[in-house]
């Protein structure tokens, strides 16, 4: 049989996984947001091919054949697959291509069980129950503007809406400020104004709308990097959201484990707070085991644990 | 003394009045949105000379000259001004154009005092203080991503996050999710989902997504249109955003009117509950007198209590 051929596409990176039909990762590589809402469709479909290529060069040229697994976020239709598969069939890969959430394939990056939950916090944010190996129910990940609550772009919106509220008066004043006006190089005088407007606000007002809204994702991590009462209630409300999100999917027919992803999620730090009595919780980084796992199956391969161990052992290998 | 020109550039409509140096309004014009942020730049332009066109029909081809008053939001010094001054020289208007800010003109649409407060929320959303003519504190104003907590955008984006934590049970049932539905013309079955996703909020997320994020704006007038605890929340939250504004910028040492503009705040209905006890509180539709007094006094005109009065009543008239 010849290899497969797995994408796990995410809104800050793509990864592309070679596995053979036992479960053996073989190629590996890694390039940027694979995510056509957030990194634009053309974008998108340069860095999923570039990931593919690597993961082939590091296999060494294999035959690839089957159904391929893109995982990828439910709105990622959008994603020019059309380019992807010409400039896949010009590398020599010739395989049917299936889309899979990215949320499903999170999940099977921590369980070979076929029923159980997930949620994630990234760039997005999600949770979904998934029953018999499908997708079941999801809640939330519906994007930055109507949804993704608790996700990267929402701790880094209130970040700097704090921030403004604090430089204007309208609300309390916290350390946030300081860091976030020294990341974006402003070193206005505090005391200076224009119009009754702070010439430092003036400043990140215009620092702000000259960036993507997607952008404000970028100050999440400040949220993280103070103990002060603002900061602490920015992270607070996240963990509330992702919790309201994770109860929305929850059904008592449906046991099983709690697989948690994302980066947001894992700074977050207390996963079990979030996630409360449903199964153990497991943390994985990303959905490449995952769509490593949903491609064998596509393929017809039973993926017990046994075989889930193997593609996540020798994943980890190649991954360094 | 020639006639002069004032404008009132909103993000809903324009609003350009000629008025003579003694304030009797002659000509009243009105256009689109004349702000660049939500309409463009170039289309910002045109709105802007399209009212001032008409406001010169009205009046009879007058001679305009001495210094004319643009008010506009904080940001909007990025409008196309040379293609406008292009035109209006064009249509025979030879004036200096000195720009001013849009609340001060709220402020001065219902105050001839030197000293007080305006607070407004349509689109957008901001209070001012006023000393001696002029604008000397400022509290938001900030933008849809920034801030404009109370503003239409506001409320529309919670309306529209509500409807689609409702759709994937994170959130509480409301009536908003009917009325947004119809609204936006999604019939879906209730029932029927793609991976676990039902598809009215999948529609949803499409159209929310093929809109401009300022268009969210639209939704607002549904938050006043039920009283659910929902939509009870969403205004009281208003509320307490447009207070929390106007109290950053109280100054125990300015007393006078508090003014209040904007369809949204007209629409909260209890203006006074807004601004507690600082003055009385004058509601005004918009800044186009203010504009006007703020022409005359460009041009050395002092304005009494008598001059606002005679710009009022004229103005009033030709808007019939």
């Amino acid at each position: 049989m010849t290899d497969l051929l797995a994408v796990d596409a995410g809104g800050t990176s793509t990864r592309a996984i070679i596995v053979t039909a036992d479960g053996e990762c073989r190629g590996y590589g890694r390039a940027g947001s694979g995510n056509p809402i957030s990194a634009g469709s053309d974008h998108a479909a340069g860095e999923v091919v570039a990931a593919v290529r690597a993961a082939l060069d590091g296999a060494g040229s294999p035959r690839i054949g089957g159904i391929g697994v893109f995982a990828m976020a439910g709105a990622s239709t959008h994603v020019a697959m059309g380019r992807v598969i010409a400039e896949l069939e010009e590398a020599g890969v010739h395989a049917d291509l299936e889309l899979e959430s990215d949320l499903l394939a999170t999940f099977c990056s921590g369980a070979w069980e076929p029923d159980g939950y997930a949620v994630v916090a990234g760039t997005g944010a999600a949770a979904i129950r998934v029953r018999q190996g499908r997708q079941d129910a999801v809640a939330d990940g519906l994007g930055w503007l109507l949804g993704d609550a608790g996700s990267g772009f929402w701790i880094g919106r209130r970040v700097v809406r704090a921030v403004a509220a604090d430089l204007d008066g309208r609300g309390p004043a916290t350390p946030l400020t300081g860091m976030l006006l020294d990341e974006l190089g402003i070193h206005g005088d505090a005391g200076s104004a224009v119009a009754g407007r702070p010439n430092a606000l003036r400043d990140l007002v215009e620092a702000v709308y000259g960036r993507r809204p997607i952008d404000l994702a970028t100050f999440a991590p400040l949220a993280f990097a103070s103990d002060d009462p603002v900061a602490a209630a920015i992270r607070a409300g996240a963990r509330q959201a992702l919790r309201a999100a994770l109860d929305a999917v929850r059904d008592p027919e449906v046991t099983g484990p709690v697989v948690a992803g994302g980066s947001v999620l894992g700074a977050l730090g207390s996963v079990d707070d979030v996630s409360s009595p449903i199964g153990p919780v497991r943390g994985v980084p990303d959905g490449a085991v995952g769509a490593a796992v949903l491609a064998l199956r596509a393929n017809g391969v039973t993926v017990d644990r046994r075989v889930f161990e193997r593609v996540t052992a020798s994943l980890r290998l190649l991954r360094g």
